[in-house]
Parts: C-alpha cells; structure tokens; sequence
C-alpha cells in the first residue's frame, strides 16, 4: 500500500515565523502573541505591517505604514467603471478576482518580484481591497460607488464606503476586531494557494488572484454566508433549540461548527463572542444574536466533549449582519482581512522558495496503447 | 530535527488515472499510451476529450466533441472590447488571467460545480482559450482581432486567428503535435494549483484562472521563452558551440536543459525534435534550430551522463519562432495546451475531493506579548 497524504493533512513543507495554533488546546497566535492581545490591543493596519515585517513596528514605521496606505485607497478611475459594468448577477467573489487581476493591468510594478517590489505591491492591495470590495458592493446594490477617506481608519473608511455613512466608534471598533481575527490562520486553503502560484517565482497579482479564488470555495470562505443561511432557516429565536436539537438528533452538518484544526474552542470565536456580546448588550441582542446563543448552548452541551465547537464563522455572520452588512459580502470582507495574511506569506516563502510539486499515485491503465478510431469498439 | 518536504517533493497527495511518468526512464503516457503514440496518431482534440473522459473517446463522441468545440470558438464582443483596451505594456499572461476571469462574469454557469457542470464549462475553456489568447497577441501588435473560423482544426484556427493567415498543413501538424505533448503533464505546479483551488470546491473559473497564475512564474512555463532569450544571445549558428563550452564551463544554469522530473530525455523533447526535423528538412533550417542542433550535441557529450538532458522547452520555442510567433506568446500557447490537462484534473479530483491544507513548521517567537507603542524600543 503506496501512504497517500490525503489533503496533505499534517504534511510539513515549509517553516514560517508567522503563526502558530495549536488546535487541541485553542492556541492561536502571531509572532508569539496571543489573537487575544492583538484583538484587545492592536488594530487592523498594525497587524498587517507586523506580519510584513515579521516584528512589531515602531511607532514612526506604524505611522508611515498608515500613511502609506491612506495614500493608496483610491483605484483606477477605469477600474470603477469596469466594476460598475459588471453584470449585477456576478457572484462578489467572482467580481473580485476579475477586478484584482484587472488592477494588476494598471500596475506598472506588477511584474516585479523582488522582496522590495513585493512589499510595496502588498501595501497597495492591503489599501485597494477596501475600495474595491466596497465598489463592488454598491455596484451590484445599484447604488453610486463612495471615494474613500483618508480621516478614517482602515475599518472605518471601509464601513464608510460600503454604507455611505460614517460608521459610530464601537461598529469601527468591532470591525477592525473582526479584521484582526481574520488576517492571518496559517497555512489555510487561500494561503497555501498563494504560495503556490508564487512558488513558480509568478507575481504578487496572479499569488493573490488564486487565493482570491480558493477562498471562494464553499469549504473555506463561504462558511460564514452558510451560517446565515441556517439562521435564517430557523428565522426567529423561540425556534432556534428545537431546530438544533433535531440537526444533531438527525447527526446532520451544521454549519460554523467544528474547524479541521481546531478541536476546542476556536479562540477567535471567543474574542469575537465577548466583543459582540459588549454590543449586543449596549443596542440589543438582535434575533440573530438570540438564535445564536441559543444553538451555542446546545452545541456546547451536546457535543463540546467530542471537541466540536462553534467556530469563528458562527459569530463573524452576525456580527457582520448586525452592522447592517449583507452576507453575499461576507466572503470577500474576509479577503479583506486576509490578504495581509497571503502577502505576508507569499513574502516569507518567496525568500527561501523552492517550486511546489507534490505527486499522485498513478493507478490508470498500463502498457495501453493508442487504437485507430474505425477501429474502437 | 522535524521533517520537512521542502516543495513537497515525493510527497503523494491523490490518486490519478490520467497521467504516468517514470523520469528515469524517460516515459510519459496519457491513460496508459505513450506520448509519442498521441503525438504520432491523435490530436489534441481527441487527446482532450480523452482526458476529459478518462478512455478513448468512439468516433460518434469524438465528432461531437469537435462540433461542440467549434460552436464555442466565438468570445463575448466586450470581452474583445476588454482586451483591445488593455494597456500594450501588460504581459500575455496578465492579460490572460484578466480575460479568463473576465469571461467567467458572463457565464450563467459559472457558479455551478456539479460534474456535468464542471464539463461543459471545461469545453468552452479549451474553445475559447484559443480566440482569448490569439486577440491578446493581436491586440498587443495592434493588429485587427480576427474572428474563428468553424472550417479549421483547433491547431489551425489559432494559427490562424494569430497570424491572420492559413497555415500550411505541415505548420497546423506540427501546431497540433505541440498541443498534445503539452496537454498534460501529471501533478505540475500549475496543475497542483488548480486543485489547491478546486480543493475548497470553488469554480472552473476560478480554478483556472489560479493555474494561469501559477504558469506564469519562470520556474514554470516562462522556459521556452528563456530558451529563446539564450538563442537570441547566442546571435548565429557558428558561435554556438563556444558559447555553450564557456557556460558549461563556468557551471551556469542552461535555460532548457534538465528537468525537476526527467533524469533522461524528455519524451516530449525527442517527439517535437524529431518534426521539427521534418519540417526544417522540408523548409530549410532556421538560424534558431541549427543553434539547437550545436547545443544539443555539446550538452548530451558534456553532462548527459549526469542525467541532464534538453528538455522539452528547449525545442518547443524553436518551433513557435519557426511558426512566425513571438516569444513573448509562448507562455499564453502553453497554457492554451495545459488547459485540457487542468480541467480533467481537477474534475478527477473533485470526484473524491478533500480540501488541501498542508502545515507549516512554526520557527517563531514564542511567548511573546502585545507591547504598547510608547514603550517599544
């Protein structure tokens, strides 16, 4: 029996300084610090600069670094009017592949690789990817497309742009939370597909257009949408215990429960279950909110001892729902926060590269040879 | 000491009946036949479908492969509009990814995963690959787009559609045998990619849109072209043989020599130079292919007992300049050939499909915590 690493789980190809989780034991962190303190204590454009750079930055880089990106917010008048064009029935993360590889036609850089070209590259995608998600947002709302702000956070302008209305302190607070949590999980699906394409030495557009498009599979980023779709489904909180109980009695998926590496609780999840919680208490638990702590409870109760937990997209669906955001833009609002995670490790691999060429097992047809069509029974 | 599969090399991650290779032997089949039987017998037509289907297609399902084929030839005309107004810098392969993601966008299928699905947009890629990549070569020299013509052959129409002239029957052979040498080629990054993206169950669209990402980068399908940028340094035949004994000489890497798989020769490169022969016999040899010829020779004497030998890139850009196409083309035309060979495997894959999340080995910091700004040194 030829030992096929199926889903090359636990398949070790490369080291990184980035990130670390443990899953049994609900560990995440980044160069060494616990999600928790960069979710209480950081903010969106910190983390990012610090994955860049592998180290906190100091003040006066942090501040260049935000500067650097408020100058880069605005897109390509041209790429405005391409997103307005787009049917209104294309899927967002379809619109965002087409719209991040179409920016790299305008990027004069674009074919450059080195660590220099990469970073400058990777700063401009970190502030353009809040323009553009927006854009095409409101495009496909067939409301008018909103300029940035450079007097707003990264969190801030964003919710900005996408609403058209400047967001109150503790919904920028909470999203720039929700980025935090988001930027960066290690070698996930899109991340590993960005190291991929760039293990062929290609360039920092065509890295970020695959991981755009893996992210978009239904088993990685859409997890927060099918969360929505279940709650729903279940529509109002009196219902919620029953139609989770009859899920779990029936040994059905639920969705935003259980996470291939995590087999405790998902500390994002936390973070984000405690944040929420602050606000929901401050405005009132929504019904999502409600339906929520009630399919927490039971799933805990239930299955919590056979290491199945709520995950981070159990909570980040209604946070995101709360602050009035709807779910078809949820997946790319989760690229939003990870391309700091892809650039910074396309970055990391790309200075000890080495091209990406596993194998499979051959078990097709042998000694076959080619027969003449008139021939072919 | 952790073990690490650097470029997951020897690492098995899926089973597959399409493609076998033993590069110590210097052997490659598709469904068991040897290449230089498809290459000898078949079309790239017909190897597609084959793949496609996993078997040799019956002459009924051949010929409405091929009418279905010609029926998708057209692109829609605002992507043609798209394309004529990229700007004349871009590389191909930017505007390849562009246009391919583009093209999803107006697809109603686009979003459908289902095998069936996965199919029909399959055989619309591989049509219209060709008319995307003949526009952008066309565009690029401001040359008026030439639409398909139904009556031609795959490998004819392209050359067709690029050069604005019917090829000849021996330049739509010797096309056509390229396409199939390049159909497919196992587990190769591009290839790998493509999966990685498909592994989250996401799109064709976006599955190929990643593999085009990956093909860019040098270490993968930018070879032939670097062959060619040898051959242009080189200048004429007669100082080829000093030029190659002062590289070998000096242990610099030889564009088109050796191969990450083959430790023999490459199939592939014995096939395509055997009617390249043929053809440069009939018309006369190309400055081009009589430098080929002086290195060949001195590389085979000096270090084929290495296992270094001319690969298959070494004689495929050789074979494009002598069909008149530009080397800045010659990562487009492979892709054009590889796009068979992605879509079957990534409809293989899905059929037991398992998300790929290798790991990473954490060499970080640890232990570490958030430190405010004002207090970092």
């Amino acid at each position: 029996m030829t030992n096929i690493a199926k889903g090359l789980e636990g398949v070790l190809f490369t080291e990184s300084k980035l990130t670390f989780i443990n899953g049994s034991e609900g560990i995440l962190t980044h160069l060494g610090i616990p999600i928790q303190e960069w979710a209480q204590s950081s903010t969106f454009e910190e983390l990012s600069l610090a994955l860049l750079n592998g180290q906190l930055p100091s003040a006066a880089e942090l501040a260049a670094f935000d500067a650097h990106l408020k100058a880069n917010r605005a897109i390509p008048e041209k790429l405005v009017e391409e997103i307005a064009s787009f049917p209104r029935t294309v899927a967002p993360m379809q619109a965002l592949r087409t719209a991040v590889s179409y920016l790299g036609l305008f990027d004069p850089q674009a074919e450059e690789t080195s660590e220099a070209a990469r970073r400058d590259i990777s700063i401009r995608l970190i502030a353009q990817f809040s323009t553009i998600i927006a854009a095409i947002a409101r495009s496909r709302e067939g409301q008018p497309v909103v300029a940035p702000r450079s007097d707003l956070t990264h969190a801030g302008n964003f919710l900005y742009m996408l609403t058209g209305k400047e967001p109150s302190a503790e919904q920028t607070r909470l999203f720039d939370i929700a980025l935090v949590l988001h930027a960066d999980h290690g070698m996930n699906a899109s991340t590993f597909t960005a190291i991929a394409t760039s293990s062929t030495l290609s360039d920092m557009y065509s890295c970020v257009v695959s991981a755009i498009g893996a992210l978009k599979g239904p088993l990685h980023g859409g997890a927060n949408e099918a969360v929505m779709d279940m709650l729903d489904e279940v529509g109002v909180p009196e219902k919620a215990e029953a139609y989770i109980n009859a899920k779990l009695d029936a040994k059905e998926k639920i969705m935003g429960v259980g996470h291939r590496v995590y087999k405790y609780f998902d500390p994002r999840s936390r973070v984000l279950r405690d944040y929420a919680e602050v606000v929901a208490n401050k405005e009132g638990k929504s019904n999502y909110y409600q339906i929520l702590e009630t399919i927490e409870k039971v799933v805990v109760d239930r299955i919590g001892s056979k290491g199945i937990y709520p995950n981070v997209d159990f909570y980040s669906g209604t946070v995101y729902s709360d602050l009035g955001i709807g779910k078809e833009y949820f997946t790319p609002i989760f690229a939003l926060a990870r391309i700091s995670g892809w650039c910074a490790s396309v970055m990391e691999y790309a200075r000890d590269n080495r091209l990406l060429r596993p194998d499979a097992v051959y078990t097709g047809a042998t000694d076959a040879h080619y027969v003449k069509l008139q021939d072919r029974i």
